[in-house]
């Protein structure tokens, strides 16, 4: 494998998601934190004005800006659109990457633990997501598909890479112990492409269960968009855990169960996540997937 | 005491508080439900504007707008001054409220359970606080102070209510068992005062414990304003447990450890608090205050 020359580290690309604003905030203070020996290291804040005003994005959400199409398109002139843009032209370009991996630390308000989302299949990616699920078992990883080219997310612009998804965080605030684990992580994944530059990898286990997504619910809505349910409060907070056909979904607000009419066992994320709402998503469903890397 | 003739309850006085904001929906759609023979119920949703942009507020916080001098004053014309004075001219003026008692649904990103805030020490609000308390011995009853007058709070509007504040609920998120237990609450307090108003009142305990405010710590901040520590993760979540003088209170970006150097032991509220950050606002600090009622 060729190695590794350079690393992106992006927070705040969400605005409102702290823990990764400011580490990046903290390793922009202290560069000497992700320098390594064996590659270059950039830190980018992601979505400073976002940050500023306490909200995810100020005009449409940074992390859906990235579709080839979206970024050649010299019409998309929001605030977001430019700072794609922008990102796009210091990281990109798709498909020839001017860095060899990107991190993008986010939180959400679901309770998933410590998430490894990955950009895509690349065995370099599963070697990684393996190598920090060995050093820490409560790790889960959760895949969108095998390959992200067509994605909107920043991370598309790289295949080597993951996103760290830590949770529950409430939007807007700092959460101390999640920022020590997010930081915790940053520096196994840098210490680890240390190592493998330099031709001494660790030992990986050859087993690595993904979590691949397979689809999404919404909210029960009436014709105007509102919603009329909430996740139900035996689901609340079981991110990861099955859910089986009948199981409770949503509790309407005059308290009638709604089930979970899938015919399959399958294993929620995202339940409940704030940012979501508005995307038409109460829960993304996902099933176990077996890899022997 | 005089009867109760008009109660008001009122939700979504911060947009992205969706606890209120949802009962508020319901209760306009199924009014019945909160109906009683001897009294009018009045429902009002805050602040509709910040509710369908997912924020608390547009330019202001709504709940600091409601000084006399502020709701009296031509030149303030933001949104939620606005607001504030439509909401006045509907249940104030102060000092002669349209409506008897008012009900401020809210909730918390700190962990603090179901708490009472008085919006006064009126006897009234003192032994509905009690009562509710011996129903529930896990509710909590914080206090400003004895007087709301001039307060820029909506409830000072009126000397009797008070506020109910769940938590920990994130942002934008709707958590069904803080909306039951909110609308539990409710039920309880109209049921009360209907067999108050019918001379008829429950027993109640002449003991109640208040939680006094006697102030609050900001985070540490450099010369610009932007925080240099996050909330120690020994106090993350211990909301209303005893803070004891050199108990760890602030954790610093590089992991030094910030005690508390009060000289007395203190009961930490409302600890990281998303919407306090901006406030200046890390904690708020209480005293016990045992009352014979």
């Amino acid at each position: 494998m060729e190695p590794i020359k350079r690393v992106a580290i992006i927070g705040g690309t969400h605005g409102n998601e702290l823990t990764g604003a400011y580490l990046i905030k903290k390793f922009e203070q202290f560069p000497a934190l992700v320098r390594r020996s064996t590659f270059e290291t950039i830190t980018l804040f992601g979505n400073p004005r976002a940050f500023e005003m306490g909200r995810r994005y100020l005009d449409k959400d940074l992390n859906r800006c990235f579709l080839t199409k979206d970024l050649l398109n010299p019409t998309l002139s929001t605030y977001e659109d430019q700072r794609a843009k922008t990102i796009h032209h210091l990281l990109g370009p798709k498909g020839h990457p001017a860095v060899d991996l990107i991190l993008d630390l986010h939180s959400t308000t679901a309770n998933m633990g410590i998430t490894l989302i990955l950009s895509s299949h690349h065995p370099f990616n599963l070697q990684l997501a393996a190598y920090l699920s060995q050093l820490d078992p409560q790790i889960r990883v959760f895949s969108w598909g095998q390959s992200s080219q067509d994605s909107s997310l920043l991370r598309s612009l790289c295949e080597q890479g993951l996103a760290i998804e830590v949770g529950p965080v409430a939007q807007g605030v700092l959460h101390a112990e999640f920022f020590q684990r997010t930081e915790a992580l940053v520096h196994q994944i840098l210490d680890y492409l240390e190592r493998t530059n330099q031709g001494n990898p660790p030992s990986i286990a050859r087993n690595l269960t993904l979590y691949q997504f397979i689809g999404s619910i919404d909210y029960p809505r009436d014709e105007k968009g509102d919603i009329q349910a909430m996740i139900h409060p035996k689901l609340q907070g079981k991110d990861y855990e099955p859910l089986r056909p009948g199981d409770p979904l949503f509790l309407t607000f005059d308290n009638q169960t709604i089930a979970y009419k899938g015919e399959l066992t399958v294993y929620p994320v995202f339940i409940n996540e704030a940012a979501y709402y508005e995307k038409g998503i109460a829960v993304y469903l996902a099933k176990l997937q077996p890899l022997y890397i």
